[in-house]
């Protein structure tokens, strides 16, 4: 197996924190999104997205999508459980992570589309988009807060692969996007301390 | 157990019609989304996003999110199964699961929520966001169109909940948000035909 990966993009950092977590070690093999490689035909044919992180197997068979990803990888190497074990803790593993993607990831992408000069080139950027999406970002930001304010980890008393999703999309949303979270959002802060503190974060 | 549900929204249906093809029989609870009932203080308790559809478990905890459900229900019900078996299936349902919610309902929902008159009040609507995603809505439906072509359902040669939830988006899409694919798109028609063929379809 190899892994197609870019250091400084937030999707492919998920799939490198969740194997960080559970002791994984894939080659890892650098696109550079910079120099639009990720949309050369060699490329497409692996993810006609054109976007990264893919899984190649040993037989060709090319997997991406982030999240799918370490699915693979959890139904080859179970343990430690990052997707949950229970049907409850498994649908509450998948509905935050849904609710991080829908809510968080898709409102950042679209501020980081519409209102970065590093993606002018790619499309009409429409700024008021950019400013509607950046307050949909806040209020996700509060769900989050909420949600920690009672829990040790986003889903729950246990570090799963939400968190390593999390972390990915909101170290991305603070730094490179711009859209940092109030720090009046107290139990969001501490959850960011904790797992930033992890050595899973350095992946 | 009890279902939040809306009969013409497009994220309840995908949980119908997952649940007709596993003969899961749930008892609907009807949510009325025009009279906003789903943003009301007790619903809103069920769910803090305020968005159908919702499972009520026996001791009243709630998971939302259309896909949470269904792998709740998978998780109850294992078979026939619909999120895959082996490691590969699993991972190829989950990348094609996101590439319809990310590729596909994301934009829809931009579509239908800067371009639809019954969703102006909602937000400040801007004309060239629903544009833009409307040509990104048809760039997925070329996807999908290749994908079919080589594949009897979306995510390989079996009926999967990939296929409950691109059905309902599809409709969703082709009719109250009005972007209907292409007849060119000959492979996607034809699973499009199947698909709705099946008596799931009526959930």
């Amino acid at each position: 197996m190899k892994l197609y990966d870019y250091k400084a993009a937030p999707n492919p950092r998920r799939v490198r924190i969740y194997m960080a977590e559970k002791g994984i070690d894939i080659p890892l093999i650098p696109v550079d999104i910079m120099k639009r490689e990720q949309k050369s035909p060699d490329f497409l044919a692996k993810n006609p997205l054109g976007s990264l992180p893919v899984l190649e197997l040993a037989d060709g068979t090319c997997i991406s999508e982030s999240v799918a990803i370490c699915r693979y990888l959890e139904a080859l190497y179970p343990e430690p459980p990052l997707f949950g074990r229970t049907a409850a803790e498994k649908a509450r593993i998948e509905m935050w992570l849904r609710r991080i993607e829908l809510n968080v990831m898709v409102p950042v992408g679209m501020v980081w589309a519409h209102g970065h000069p590093l993606t002018a080139s790619l499309l009409k950027q429409i700024p008021e988009a950019a400013e509607q999406n950046r307050k949909r970002v806040h209020l996700a930001y509060k769900l989050l807060n909420e949600q920690l304010s009672g829990a040790a980890f986003i889903a729950g008393p246990d570090y799963t692969v939400a968190d390593a999703v999390l972390l990915a999309t909101l170290d991305f949303a603070n730094g490179l996007v711009g859209v940092p979270y109030e720090s009046c959002l107290t139990h969001l802060k501490r959850w960011h301390g904790e797992v930033l503190a992890r050595p899973s974060a350095a992946a």
